[in-house]
Parts: structure tokens; C-alpha cells; sequence
């Protein structure tokens, strides 16, 4: 048992990993690590099932090895660490502005196309990013949602010194605040959870109480929105100073009410920010690699690949577990 | 009867002009004309009189001569042509980071003090922009505004050969489209007014039908929200194209819906802009002497001093009139 479909309507099988020789231009990997997502959990809520087809290998946050070549590929080597930037962007137009990450016909790996929980995973070449040898490659499994917040910061314009507020402290809100920090920003974390509070607190971030908004006017030279509440979408504009950039990490699928005068008093900016680009990829490889980062806290646990059907029913529960990680070897 | 006083509850009366000897630093000026803004309409439906002390002379969208020098002042001579950037903005602090045209302790001249529908005006000297000689002295009173467009396509950051959406073809409106239009944008304009609509076609834009937002999906690289109405808020978002800019003109006291999706999905950007800078003086200055732009169509009628109060009832019951301008030494 070497791969997990998922189903349709929430369920998923144990099956075996339908192994892909690599056609031109594509890279076989053997897939070390891959981390659960909070799209993944989506998924298997079935909230995705117009999008997902099924039966489908999902999964995208995954460090592997080199184990194949495809004709003409060059620059990589059978045994080479490596993780994927899980975009298929063969479909951009020139209508996308050469903005490929965010293009109309982007494809998701591991959404729209087979993903990586599994022993064996087939992708194109373009979607490569090699790893320092010897980095952990449970670490490295990070590297993808690292690279979202790495964008996100980017998206900020985030500049050492500034203050920086992060409402949510999930996952990805989690990795924005340590990027945040690691570019030098004072960081503070809002969260209405208090696990997930006393989590970021032993992190070493200053938090302030999310309903205490008044009192935190206009603190924040860059808000980072990953909570997802129509509170924070209200509240944002608020924490913002004069000229504040604001970024949405957040999916809000319903329009938000927000202080669109805020915006006209302060000038402030507001940012949408998608996936990531292949700098912040090699960013956040860089980060890990560095060392300076306590990632491997954020990793709550490490499951067999065995274990994952009933590891997503566990979670559909809730949870204020950070990042389960999948050993697809196992 | 040489002023004209705004006494509250909407009420206007004629008065004695109050001449002011310019302190040092100050400059005092012979109004030649005013124009009538929004904001003064605002303050005639009584709207801002939390605002607005009384009896005040109001008005700020003037052109004028220089006819007493205070103490100290340099760089300006009795008799030279000049326009006043309202902007009174010595309360500014370090935590206006820089951004003194919306520090915190702004005021504006014309509500927060004096302003010039007054044959005479004593203001600080810093707020002056010197005219080119011979320059329209009724074109003039368009600086101002012009002004406020400049700074908007300029916090747009719009390009030669983009497109942009203009939303609302009132007197911003249309002096935004006419600025985008001469930085080499190609611009429609969106409004539900027939007589609006008609008036932009005349000169010459190419207008949308604002119901029909889905065929116009991703039109512009950059839209700009000048309406003010809940249903452009929900639009503005699904008009932008990837990466677009969304420049928020309209001042809406309330709350929004704002559909934070698309900036999510197509990385949008929303920017508040708000009065001016010195370079959006400048810009409109030499837009106007350059006298490429159809200015003097948007001046519907001049009016005298004497008749202010009366033009300030009849603007309140609405009107499709562009701009009236104050002749303020008749």
C-alpha cells in the first residue's frame, strides 16, 4: 500500500501508487515527507469535491528524491533532495501579465493533478527546486508553506524595523510571524485561540488580545490577515498606520465588510497575496537551511503514509496541532 | 459685502470680509475666483457641523495674487499669480512617518479654518504654488481638484498603454479620466447618470454600462472607485485584472461588502488616496498651462459672491452641473 486516494465526499482509500515512467521534460521523484495542508483538510471535508476528480492522490508539501529523468531534462541528477513548487503554469496567456503563479489556467499539484502522498510522484522538471544536501528532509517538507509566507512577506514590503501584526496564529500565520521576524520586524501575534496563543507565546512572540483593538490603533506599519474571521477583515484597517500595507492571506469565499474609509484616511494599501513565486521557494529553502528558525516545533507529529485515511478523519474534528507530517516511505 | 459665512444648520449668510494683515511666515492674498466643491455641499446639508466652527468662510478651490508679504516670507512677490494647497500641516509628528498631507493633526483650510469665498485670504505662505504668467484665472480655480486627480493616478501607479475604469463621472470623476487619459491610458468610464454618462462621451471617453460588470470581467489594470456606492465597492474587485490597482476615491462612511476573494485569487491591490502632495500641484499646474485638456467644459457657470448662499440651495437639490466657480470680486 503505497499511495492514498481520496474518494470523493470526504473518504479516502489505501491504494497502490500507480508509479509514472517520466515522460520528456518530467522527473520521477521518490517522495520522502509530505505534510498535511489546511487545503488538504478542505479537500477532505468535501468541499472541494467540484474541483478535486476522483479517485486522485492529493498532497503538495513534500521533500523527495530524484529517482528518474524524463528526455531533455538537465540540470538535475538521479539521487539529488528536492521539493516541488506544486504549480503547473503551461497554461499562462499572455493576458496573466506574466504573472504564471496566479495565472487563469494555473494548475494545482495535488489539487487539480496527482499529488504527493504517495511513494512515487511524477512532475515536470520547471517545478524543481533542489535542496542543500544533507538539510532534514522532514524540514524540508516545510519548505512549501514556508514559501507562502515567505510571499506574503514579500507581497508586505516588509522592511527590518517595522511593526508587524499577524491575526491567526494557524500554520501559515505562524510561518508569516517567524519570517516576519526573521526580516527583522517586531512581531506581533492576535489570536483568539488560547492553545494556539500560548503556542505563539512560546515562540517568543508578543500577542495582543484580539478584541482590544482600539487600543492597538494604528500599530501596525503591515497587518497580515491569515485568520480568516469578518472580525480581523473589520479590524485590519484599525491596527494599520498611516500608509499601512495590509496583506490578505486569508480565503474569505464571501465579500467582507471593511472600512473602505480607512483606507482613504490613511492611505493604506491592501495586498492579496497567492501561493508564491519560484524567489520565495528559494527563500524559504534558504531559511531552513540557515537554521535560525525553530521549524522543527511547528512539525506536531510524524504519521505513516498507512495512517493517513484516518489521520484526516482525527483532524476533520478540529485541532490546534501546527503541522502533522506524513512519512510516505513508511 | 465681501465674504460669505457658513453660520450652521446649512445656513449661509453675506458679510464684511475680516482683511487679516499676514503674520510672519504668512502671505496675504486677493481672491480672484473659488470653485464649489463636494465638501462644501457636504457642509451646506449641515453634514460636517461637528466640524466646522461658526461663523466660518469656507472654500478652498481658489486662484488668487499675492498682495502682502508677512514677515520673513521668500520667494513670492506682490502682484504674482498663485493657487493655495489647502493643507495646514505644521501638527504633523514622527508618527506621521513623513506623510504630512494626512498627518494626524492636519487641518484644512477652508473647514478646519478660514477658507476663500472671501475677497480677501491670509494664509501660510507654504501653501502657496506659484502660477505661470498670463495663466486663466477661472482655469485656475481647477487646480485644486485637478490636483486631487493627479494624486490619485499617481497613487495608481498607471502607465502609458493600461487600461483604467473610471466609476462615477462626477467632477472628480471626470477630472481623474482626463488625467489618465493624458498620462496615455486608454480609459472607459462607468456611471448610472444618463446626462454624466452623456457629458464623458462628449468628451470623448468610451463609457461601459455599469450593470454589466461580468462582461467586463478583468477589464482594467487599474480601476478607480469615485461613485461611493455599495454596489462599486462589490464591482471594483471583479472589474480589475491580474495584479490590477484599485485606487479608492469615494469617502464612504460606512462599512463595505468587499469581495477580499479576488484579491486573493488575482493578487489585486486597493489604495486609498487622499488630497494631495506638493507634486500633484505641480502636475496640475502644468497640465493646465500645457492646455491640452478640454478644462473649460467643466466649468458650468460663474457665479458672484453675492449669490453664493442662494447657488448653495439650488446645488442642494442635486444637479448635473459640473463645477461652479465663485468670482470672488464680484
Amino acid at each position: 500500500m503505497t499511495a492514498v486516494y481520496y474518494e470523493g465526499n470526504g473518504s479516502f482509500a489505501l491504494g497502490e501508487c500507480a508509479e509514472q515512467a517520466p515522460a520528456p521534460g518530467e522527473v520521477r521523484l521518490e517522495v520522502a515527507y509530505c505534510g498535511i495542508c489546511g487545503t488538504d483538510l478542505h479537500i477532505a471535508h468535501g468541499a472541494m469535491d467540484q474541483r478535486v476528480r476522483t479517485p486522485q492522490v492529493i498532497g503538495h508539501e513534500m521533500s523527495g528524491i530524484v529517482a528518474e529523468l524524463g528526455a531533455g531534462v538537465e540540470g538535475f541528477r538521479v539521487g539529488e533532495p528536492v521539493v516541488v513548487r506544486p504549480l503547473d503554469t503551461r497554461g499562462e496567456t499572455p493576458a496573466d501579465k506574466g504573472f504564471s503563479h496566479i495565472s487563469a489556467g494555473l494548475k494545482f499539484l495535488g489539487i487539480d493533478a496527482p499529488g504527493a502522498f504517495q511513494r512515487s510522484w511524477t512532475v515536470p522538471a520547471f517545478t524543481l527546486h533542489r535542496l542543500p544536501a544533507g538539510l532534514d528532509m522532514q524540514l524540508a517538507a516545510l519548505v512549501e508553506p514556508l514559501a507562502v509566507a515567505c510571499h506574503d512577506v514579500r507581497r508586505a514590503e516588509l522592511t527590518a524595523g517595522e511593526t508587524a501584526v499577524v491575526i491567526g496564529a494557524g500554520p501559515i500565520g505562524l510561518l508569516v510571524a517567524l519570517v516576519a521576524r526573521a526580516e527583522g520586524a517586531r512581531v506581533l501575534v492576535s489570536e483568539v485561540n488560547d492553545a494556539r496563543l500560548a503556542f505563539a507565546q512560546e515562540l517568543g512572540f508578543e500577542t495582543m488580545d484580539p478584541s482590544a483593538v482600539e487600543a492597538a490603533e494604528r500599530i501596525a506599519d503591515v497587518v497580515f490577515e491569515v485568520s480568516g474571521a469578518p472580525a480581523a477583515a473589520l479590524a485590519m484597517t484599525q491596527l494599520a498606520s498611516v500608509r499601512g500595507r495590509i496583506v490578505v492571506v486569508a480565503i474569505y469565499p464571501e465579500p467582507q465588510l471593511v472600512r473602505l474609509f480607512d483606507f482613504f484616511w490613511k492611505e493604506l494599501q491592501l495586498r492579496g497575496a497567492r501561493v508564491y513565486e519560484p524567489a520565495d521557494f528559494d527563500r524559504a529553502i534558504e531559511l531552513i537551511a540557515g537554521a535560525t528558525m525553530p521549524l522543527e516545533r511547528l512539525i506536531s507529529r510524524v504519521e505513516s503514509l498507512e495512517r493517513l485515511p484516518a489521520i484526516f478523519e482525527e483532524l476533520a474534528h478540529g485541532t490546534n496541532e501546527i503541522k502533522v507530517v506524513v512519512d510516505c516511505r513508511a
